[in-house]
Order: C-alpha cells, then structure tokens, then sequence
C-alpha cells in the first residue's frame, strides 16, 4: 500500500521521553480524509500509554486522540468532506460497523473491537495505529467529525475525549431542565462535565475533596460545591442527585455518593475501571440507584457535541503548549497541575 | 381507640416457636377495610424477623404479609371494596402518601418511611403492627389489592411478595417480547421470575448451580438453563442478557454475571443488600452495564401484577400447610426443601 512519511513525537520504550520521529500514513483510499492536524489535546491516556502503565503497549507509542485539523485531500469516494474543512479525529478511527452495536451508532461498544487512534492494529499498514501528536493523519471519513468555525479550534480538541466521556451520560440518561447532577473530581473530563451539564439545563454540583476548587467550579458553571470529606456536607444532599459522573481515576469508595443519588439515580464510572479495594455495599442500591461505566461515545454522539458546542460557545479550558515541552506537560499533568487541558499547537513540530 | 380480640400465630422471643396468641385489632376508620385471612404466604422474611436474625424485631411478631381473604366490614369513607371480595395485603400497609415518591405511585421507596404490615409502627394502636398469620386484618383501601377471582386464591398469596419482588423490574426495565432475560436462583422469588418474564413474552433463562432444577425450570418456562459453574456454559451467554434478576439472598460474587449482560444491560439485585466480601470489579460496567437494587413494589404496580395474573392465570407452586405446622415449614424452608412457596390455609387457625 502506498505510504507517505510524516514527523512525529512519540517514545520507543516506556522508559524514554517523547522525542521528535518519522512514521509512515497510508496515502488516501477512496473513503479516506488526510488531514493536516493543527491542534491535539494531552489527555492522560497518551502518558500512560507512553509508560505502558497499563501493559500491552506496542512501540513506538505516537500518543494524540484530541485531533482538530483541515482536510488536505479526500479519497475519490469520500464525499462528506472538502479540502479545507475544520475536523477532528476522537478516540476511534474504524468499528466493525456491523454488529449491533455499530448499527446503533455504539462505536465505542463495538463488539469486534473498534480501532483506538493510537495503539491499535493498523488495518492497511499493519503495525500499530499513530495518533495525533504528528503532521498529519489520515482516517475514513465516518470516523471524521466536522468543527464548528466559530469556537477556538485548539480549545475544541479536549471535547473529543474529555468531552464526549462526559457528554454521552449526560445524554444517554437525559439530562436536561430540572436535572439534578454531580461531578465527582475537577480535572480535564470533570470541568467538561460542569459546563456541558450546565448548558443542558441541569442544576450542577461539583463534589470535590477540596474547598480550594469551589471559586473555580463556580467560574465553570457548578451550582454547588460539596466537599466530600465533610459528612455535613455529604449529608445536605442526601437523596439528591439524578445523575453522578464519577471522574475519579483510581480507586475509592463510591458508598458515600451512592447515599446522594434519588431514587432511580445512576452514579457513572467514567474514570476508573478496575477492583474497589473496599468491600462493595449494595445496601445503597435498594432504591433503584444504579453503578454502570460508560466510556467515550458514539462517532454520531461526539459530532452531537461537537454542534452543541458551536452553538453553545462551550469548549475546554486549555493550556497551549509547543510539542517540544509535551514530557513536561505530562508531569505537570501528573500533579494535577494543569486548567484543565493541554493542547499541543501543533505549529511547533515544524521547528 | 376502639379495638378487637383476634387468634394468630406468633413468637414473643427470638429463640421460641410461633405459637397461639391473641392480638388487638383496631375497630375500621371511615377509610379501613376489615378482612378475614384466608391465605397466607410463608416468606423468607418471616422466618428472619421471627428469630431476629437481622435485628431490631420487637416482640410479640406476627409474620406473614402475602395475604389473601375476603372483606368482612368496610368504613364509612371506605369506597373501593364491598363486604364478600376477594382482596389482598401485601408488605406495606400505610406510608406517608406525599413524599416525591409516594406521589409517583413509588410506597415502597416512601421518603419517610412506609409501614410494614408487620413488625413496623402501628400509627393507630401504637406498638408493632401484626402480619397475616391471625384471623382477621384491618388495613386502609388504598393499600387494600382486588384479587381476580378465576384463579386459586391460595396460589395467588405469594404473587403479594415473591411476585411482585421479580415483577417491578420486569416491568420498569420493560421486558416484553424479544427481551431477553435471565433469573439467578429457583426458589420463591426465581420460579415467580421465570414465569412472570415468560408472560411477558421475554427468552427466559435460569441460571442455577446444579443441573437438578433443570426440569423444574423447563416446566415453569425457562427456554435455557445455564449452570453457573460451568465455564463452558457461562461463556456461551456472554453479552447476552437484557435483564439479570438476582434472586440469592446472600453474599455472592456477580461478576461472572455480569459478563453474560448485553450493551447497556441491568443486573437487579432483588435478594441479598449488604456487603460484597469478594472485591467489586467495575470493568465489566464500561458497557453500560449497570448493577442496581430493587426492593418489591408499588401499590398499583401490585395490583397491575394481580390483573396481569388473572389474565394469564400464572400464579404460584405452592404447598399448603396448616399454620400449627408453620415451625417446622420455616425449618424446611431453611433447607430450599419447598417447591416453591409454603401457603399456610388459615382455617387450620380456628381448630
């Protein structure tokens, strides 16, 4: 198959910082998109994938599923895109597309397994899939999302990863007027979360384990801050909330929120999948509130946000960065310290 | 507050069998609707709260809250029922009415705290309230149930409790024609899930430990049976059910189930609430697959339960005792040795 070369920044082991590199990107097939990617957000992912904290990643490692860009060729066959056009590349660039899942617009429940922008088996090439931190990419065009030109093309890029997490509970359980929901944890999907419930009409309450946080989930849009660590202030919602989005990225015990779901509540995990350490009660459930996880969203889904936010103004609170600085993005990142998203300008692999 | 003498069967401490006593009944409010009991059901509950296994009962008890008989004397606001129906009590008798979840017809998860039919406060005479195990019970009409006439009145008593346990979810999780569904365990509650799901026109499947209930299940309608500890036979069902009722009314680790549920499937735990020993693994929840608690059912969802019986004539496997044998059914009980409900016939209370 024909293949062009393109600068990247990736890793060849888990132990190396990210530094400057060649890939190859297949040239378009009928269907395909290339696109000049101009902006890729940093999403925690990319630094475990990096380090292979969870196993199983195949080297080199090119990180990047937060892509924003302009087509720069289409295939003979795709039609949905012309040279030019703002888009954006989220977590998945293929699906089977014809189990029952792809069928329902389900892509990321894709019961073959969908393909992951980075890391995944290439089906043209072979070898694995390279994400977004390099020149270009080239992807079918139903896995390419169309960007709203009137919001801030770097601070969109967080929304395809760190937003559509957060905005396919807030749609799949209905969230809207009147809704009662929660966030639990302000970091990159958390403060997504504050604003999308918000422009969905929710009353939004941000749980926190910090009074520190409270002025900023103000600024974002959050109702309430409740600080979990406070049984006063745990007890003042009990019952209270219709839906939880639970951010958390590690284990903890998830009893003392269940306590705050109303009846027929849903605490979703966005963040941590793995054992709860702690025994499990399943006392809290009895008045149909329910844990369930969802991750990501559907290809249909995450275009749907991608118009909420042109037509809201909704976008992600970002710190710009140049690649070269990308390794120290991912400390800081690992301390929290970052409001709320990096975004790579993507100008600065050129250097 | 007027008051009369009726004979039941009951315990004045953990640690003695029921026996004969005498209990206060009060005199029918305008609202009330006096009942002769003429079957009772014999539920897993009755036995607990008799020896105080969960804590808290106070003593004299009188179990028993799968209640059939006929109206023997109304009030004078009482307008639903007339002297000579067919009616029913099942485990509530009173709750606060205007409560969020009251007034979505939700008794059983009443904010304030509904009344049990037995072992709960009487708000009239004070004390405990008493359950079906005597001769006659006075509740209000509006938790008073119509019982079809063209079916078994004694087989119908375990619909009050077993069947409506299994009927809520079946019915809020909208199972119908082409769900599909799966029942952990066959005693009460399980045998009443296989045929309510079946009438719902629901692919019926009994998860079960051993292959001895596999003709018993067949029998009451189940399509499938899959033994649960048969790696074999759990992976055939992966990502298969739409609805998992779990029936086991102790600690159990449900994460072999849960793999057996579908995109966006519900496991509802109907029999155990408390701590899970085995650590909680939330990874297979990132399907959307949620796990909930579901604790019986409304008012007129019960009654929706006793028409939907009287249509289609399902009612329960029972064995009729008399209630002088009530001790030594508790003690089969204890062994799984009934198929599938003890119903005691209370005229065995006037010997």
């Amino acid at each position: 198959m024909d293949s062009f070369t393109v600068k990247a920044y990736g890793t060849v082991a888990q132990d190396i910082p990210l530094e400057e590199m060649h890939i190859q990107r297949r040239e378009v097939l009928p269907k395909d998109v290339e696109i000049e990617i101009l902006y890729c957000g940093v999403c925690h992912t990319d630094l475990h994938k990096s380090r292979n904290d969870w196993g199983g990643s195949t080297y080199p490692v090119v990180p990047g599923h937060e892509i924003v860009g302009r087509v720069t060729k289409v295939g003979k066959e795709a039609l949905k895109y012309r040279i030019g056009d703002l888009v954006a590349v989220g977590c998945l660039v293929d699906s089977c597309r014809t189990c029952p899942n792809c069928q329902k617009d389900l892509e990321q429940y894709c019961l073959n397994g969908f393909t992951v922008t980075y890391g995944g088996t290439d089906k043209h090439l072979g070898g694995s899939t390279y994400g977004g931190y390099a020149e270009k990419i080239v992807v079918d065009e139903d896995f390419v999302l169309k960007v709203p030109e009137n919001v801030d093309a770097a601070a969109i890029a967080p929304v395809l990863c760190a937003g559509i997490t957060v905005w396919s509970p807030l749609r799949h359980w209905k969230v809207g007027e009147g809704s009662k929901v929660a966030i639990i944890g302000l970091g990159g999907l958390g403060h997504m979360g504050i604003k999308l419930a918000k422009g969905l009409g929710a009353e939004v309450t941000l749980f926190s384990r910090s009074a520190e946080k409270a002025a900023d989930a103000t600024r974002l849009g959050a109702d309430h801050v409740v600080i979990s660590t406070s049984d006063t202030d745990m007890k003042s919602v009990a019952g209270k909330f219709d839906l939880i989005i639970d951010t958390v990225p590690y284990d903890h015990d998830i009893t003392p929120y269940m306590h705050t779901l109303a009846t027929d509540g849903t605490l979703v995990l966005v963040g941590y999948f793995g054992d709860f350490e702690k025994k499990f009660s399943t006392l809290p459930l009895y008045m149909r509130r329910s844990v369930v996880g969802s991750v990501i969203g559907g290809i249909a889904e995450t275009q749907e946000l991608l118009d909420f936010c042109g037509k809201t103004g909704i976008v992600s609170d970002i710190e710009m960065i140049d690649i070269q600085n990308v390794n120290e993005a991912f400390e800081r990142m690992e301390k929290g310290d970052v409001r709320y998203r990096f975004v790579i300008d993507m100008k600065s692999l050129k250097n």
